[in-house]
């Protein structure tokens, strides 16, 4: 059990509001919120575990507040530790004075993350469920907060925890030889050993390549609109933002290069990037720059929609567009949504329906014409865009979102496979052992099992004080 | 008991944050909160009454949040109805998912204050401890904060219940009269009576002359800053206002005309009003308006500090100053503080002390050398302020800071006053008696024994939505 002080902070925003709760967490956090509690029930430590308990907060004989004291005791709370949440009218003058009181009476003012951080000291989760609480907190996107969510209740411990199993029977086998190295003895089949390292690699390496997927649900799914000068991109952009501008959100930390606005379509965050006009054969040096660096954002997204305009295109001129496309952007793991825009020009613009264009017939590739302008089949659109979101089925998926996780996991994986490079080569069974050692070092640094000041304190100086 | 539907609302403010808590009120608030809640301890409606149960938030099949979910059963809870709050973390998506789930699962959104209306409809709390509420939560200072949580545990209301049974006596002798009219019978002793009737009258007369010392208070005391042109008065502004730019706060509501910057200075508010230099004599019209306007200000403040420069001042010319200033403005009610400013330009400057420069013996004045360029005797400044306002003792007091009460008071006052003309007019007793019923009325507005939907309309649409 970690033995520390007891702290105190407000784990609500200050305000003016119905409501505010100020948390301690401490041996003495009883003792010190029943020297400010006054009530006919008696003292608040004679009062059971997981009770809330009405009383006036008092201090040198001046009444705060009228509050709501619940108490929670070791180790049945959040943090492990004894705790007393405080519910008072939600006044920035009360919640000042509480605090000023609670510090008077023995608490030190909690820093950053120092509740979730006890929590881990104390057992009650690992770093990852722990990183998990500030990724939950900071979700604007249902994918993002079921992400966190999963990651709090579990996540990929169970993976890691095989993968640690493992690589302790392969580190004892090898550690045992070296024990009886004099000996000359092999207890490892090595066949067995070698067949081991390279399911370990491969199950390291299946869990980096979720990465890119997980964070790009967790920051939104990049989505392109490219198309020659005119084709309506623009006016694209505009449409699909202005029908969700009440849910628009800009999303902390991505870049913003690129990047003009990110729109939540039923729970799921998508990033706009308007691209400079495709022209081809473009002499102008200038011209021609802007379309490398279109190409460049195009490559970097999930989702293409190209837009031809439909009222003036030929289908040869379609065709020789996307073939252009193709030729610059490899769509190996993309979704390509090619849509004809400016259908009301067509003959046939009273009878627009969501028809297919067959262009092609490649998978992650769908075709129909729409009307920017117009706002017709916008929502045809909103449905591809979100099939290709659902059809990655993330949900039921094990996905690496954390940038800390992914370069211990990156770590793990040159450690193993310079560890299979060893054993390949023959090298002595004592430098294998280093390296296998060095994966589980990097594995146990995802979960906490392995973990220092440092990166405790890098990992919760991101937390909100209180939390 | 009022039979209301069940409302939901967030309580704590929206953002990223380590807690937030929603809160459900009604017959159905424990019934709704179960179809939610998902745990080991099994139902909600199972649990005892002011326990916090851990659980999950589930809605359709989704994990929302890990929760803590505490319930109060009727009528031990804010409103009297059965009412759960549920404690999730502080995200703003999490917190609008909850709110969906439970508008979907059967509760209502609540409209602003309706839990604090339902605790007065339901008899938890009279109209005036509503009220009171709502000032307790944007109460900016300690004294704004005392008065109202002062009014909300009870206030003026023992003042007002004797002063109800007092009327209610007077009431039925007259009334008991008007029954026996015709045999010209006379119970009431008429000397009595009208003793009586003045008692009312002066008793509701105090209480109305608290409002403008209790008001002063809860926005802010006001201080004049006067002095002729060049004696330092912006100097000084100034220097207290960036001693204490920590804690400087605008008051919301208070005219801003005239005030310059609000200080809290060991929890009283003070407003300082920069007043035009005072130049005697002045032949320029304009400069005459600017003086009469300064002259207004400092009629309209509780303390006026006078500044005058030391180094160029004689006796003389300072008297003839606060003689001018004494003959404009009535100093009765007010506390004068002359400073004698640029000490530091006198020849004893390095032996400056709060000596007192005695111009007069004055009651409610005082008087010593500052230089606030220097930042001298700012202290003695400060604490001459301070004397002023814990003099008034209006902690102890029973004191009227609200608009609505100090006008339903107001009119009762008229009644009585009428009451006692008609009555000292001998005019018809039913007259008397008509007035006295209307002085019942008012006074029972205050606390709401009277009340009308549009009255509490108004009142409550200035709650914030969640109390």
């Amino acid at each position: 059990m970690f033995d520390g002080d007891t702290i105190v902070a407000a784990a609500t925003l200050s305000g003016h509001s119905a409501l505010g709760v100020i948390r301690l967490s401490g041996k003495a956090a009883i003792d010190i919120a029943d020297m400010a509690f006054r009530s006919r029930k008696g003292k608040l430590s004679d009062c059971q575990s997981n009770t809330a308990n009405y009383g006036f907060f008092k201090y040198n004989d001046q009444t705060i507040d009228e509050c709501i004291f619940t108490i929670f005791r070791s180790p049945a709370s959040y943090t492990g530790e004894d705790m007393v949440e405080i519910s008072h009218h939600g006044s920035p003058y009360i919640q000042q004075q509480i605090l000023l009181s609670l510090t008077a009476l023995g608490a030190r003012a909690a820093t950053e993350g120092e509740f979730t951080k006890r929590a881990f000291l104390n057992g009650k989760m690992n770093l990852s469920q722990a990183e998990a609480v500030a990724d939950l907190i900071s979700a604007e996107s249902r994918i993002a907060h079921d992400l966190a969510l999963k990651q709090l209740r579990g996540g990929y411990n169970d993976e890691l925890k095989t993968l640690r199993a493992d690589l302790l029977t392969l580190s004892s086998l090898l550690e045992l030889e070296l024990d009886f190295s004099e000996e000359d003895v092999t207890f490892a089949d090595r066949l067995q050993l070698r067949s081991s390292l390279l399911t370990i690699q491969q199950q390291i390496g299946g869990l980096l390549s979720t990465f890119a997927l997980g964070n790009a649900f967790k920051q939104g799914i990049a989505v392109a609109i490219a198309g020659k000068p005119n084709s309506g991109k623009s006016t694209l952009l505009n449409v699909l933002l202005n029908e969700n501008r009440a849910i628009v959100s800009e999303i902390a930390g991505t870049t913003r290069d690129t990047i003009e606005e990110s729109i939540n379509i039923d729970g799921f965050a998508f990033r706009f990037i308007d691209t400079a006009g495709l022209r081809q054969d473009s002499n102008n040096a200038i011209e021609q720059e802007g379309i490398e660096r279109s190409y460049k954002a195009i490559a970097k997204a999930q989702v293409v929609i190209y837009l031809f305009d439909a009222s003036t295109a030929t289908p040869e001129s379609v065709n020789a567009e996307i073939e252009a496309l193709k030729k610059n952007v490899d769509f190996n793991d993309k979704h390509l949504i090619i849509a004809g825009n400016k259908c009301d020009k067509l003959p046939c613009e009273n009878e627009v329906k969501p028809q297919r264009i067959i262009i092609s017939d490649a998978r992650n590739e769908t075709s129909f014409y729409i009307s920017a302008v117009r706002k017709q089949n916008i929502e045809v659109l909103k449905d591809s865009l979100l099939s290709f979101a659902r059809a990655t089925d993330i949900e039921n998926k094990i996905v690496i979102t954390n940038v800390r996780h992914y370069q211990a996991m990156q770590q793990a994986f040159q450690s193993v496979s310079a560890a299979l490079e060893a054993f390949d080569n023959k090298i002595a069974t004592d430098l294998v052992a280093a390296d296998i050692r060095h994966v589980l070092y990097h594995i146990g640094q995802i979960t906490g099992e392995i973990s220092n000041d440092e990166i405790l304190t890098n990992i919760f100086s991101h937390f909100c004080i209180g939390k």
